[in-house]
């Protein structure tokens, strides 16, 4: 089986229990699909990592608070197919909305307090809505483990709590984030940028980078850190700033920076929001 | 391996493993320990069903409204392990609070939509507690099938919502309630109740029984039932009614009765607060 793509739960968790009786580990790839470098250093992970390689492709309706968004979020199934293939997944789940949500959930997965700032601020329900659909994902892929990005990093920190929490059977894999050669994160949301906004979306990674090197230049006032970054993002008219902020392992934004902390910005460029974040270690001085 | 005690998550985990490598079927009943014969009905089913019985034994601080309830709640582990041994329960999963909350969780789930009426109301929190513990028993032991009584039918509405919205791989199995020669349902909670209430509290089961008596003889208007069964429950001064409902499959009260209801209350005597439910089948006129 190569990138064979499975459409319904009940077929990919036959499928599964095949695997698992002849003793084959299983590891995960949530996404939502329009797959790239990003997603494809996941996978090597992945493959390196476990004998059958899942890889889900599930635009999640109730993660999106725009409904344009969810609409207009890049759909190519056919690419992401090939994509898979050329990488050794064995499987891709990817069920319709039905499938997924035959009634309209009303049980959720929430993890409070990690949810309060920075997108979940601006995006109300979106955590829970991630959170909700990953259980579920675990529930019917069942992996030994789960891979993630560091680039959606507070979505990591909620899964990552979510699983101690909840003691979900699976191990939490992250991927350091894959960049353009100038500096840009990788995204699926990159595709929707008009050639001018693409030109100047790579000011956010600039941003973080100078941001933390006054982290490591021993700079430990948290709004000064903020006001270095906003400078450099307001020569940018193209970028608007939806937050930029200094947060802890937890997500919680402070004040003084006493050990780790991660630079984590949303920027707008356009219609289109960005996110990324850069950790800067303190211990690393 | 008979009705040993297991406390920590790993061991538990560890047991099941090398059970499940032997191809054996797992059944978990879900408990807070004080077994009675409800338990021993749930045990029963279990052991019919399953190669391997894991009954749990957990008083779970966080679907506790009332600290005292919390503190009063019978605890007899010796007891309850001879009740299971008697039973032919294979392993009994006791954790500490310690190791089922090493930090306080910040992740919860939560049936919101079936958690708003009944017990939910009175008890803020609550059910909130339960599927969140429910979801972690469930990730501990991964059993093919979870027993649950129907004594606690907004519990097991929810559990069977969570586990159908959540695509938990395990099959939920429900037990009728078992009473006392005059009616009172089993409940941890008789226990604590004075002669005089233990003499008293039968009058909720007659309550539901005219309740279900006027439906099958054909009232269709659930303010008519409510206030027959109102008009017993007054009879007793010992008896404080919290709720008195009406419902539906999904826990909505009702004001029209055209299909399968439930009747459900919370009644107090004393300081104890008791619960219980009654089917009303439409289609068995």
């Amino acid at each position: 089986m190569s990138a064979e793509i499975v459409t319904t739960i009940a077929h990919l968790r036959e499928l599964v229990a095949a695997a698992r009786r002849q003793g084959r580990s299983v590891a995960c790839v949530p996404t939502m699909g329009a797959l790239h470098a990003g997603h494809g250093a996941l996978i090597d992970g992945a493959r390196a990592a476990a004998d059958v390689v899942v890889v889900t492709i599930f635009v999640n309706p109730i993660q999106f608070d725009r409904p344009d968004d969810y609409r207009l979020y890049a759909r190519q199934l056919d690419a992401d197919r090939e994509f898979c293939a050329r990488r050794g997944v064995d499987l891709i789940f990817a069920p319709s909305a039905a499938e997924m949500y035959p009634q309209p959930t009303v049980t959720f997965v929430e993890a409070l307090e990690l949810e309060r700032h920075l997108c979940g601020a601006g995006r109300p329900g979106h955590f829970r809505g991630v959170a909700t659909v990953v259980a579920k994902l675990f529930h019917i892929v069942q992996p030994d483990t789960a891979w993630f990005g560091e680039k959606d990093a507070q979505q990591l920190a909620i899964v990552r709590q979510m699983v101690r929490d909840l003691n979900f059977p699976v191990e939490i894999v992250s991927v350091a984030t894959v960049r353009e050669p100038d500096g840009l994160a990788l995204s699926s949301r990159n595709q929707r940028l008009a050639p001018a906004e693409r030109r100047a979306a790579p000011i956010l990674f600039r941003a973080l980078t100078e941001g933390q090197r006054l982290i490591a230049g021993g700079e430990r006032q948290a709004p000064a850190v903020k006001a270095a970054m906003l400078r450099i993002l307001e020569r940018e008219p193209a970028a608007r700033v939806e937050y930029l902020e200094v947060v802890d392992a937890r997500m919680q934004p402070v004040d003084r920076i006493p050990a780790d902390v991660r630079l984590a910005a949303a920027v707008w460029f356009g219609s289109t929001r960005l996110i990324d974040n850069l950790l800067c270690r303190i211990d690393a001085e």
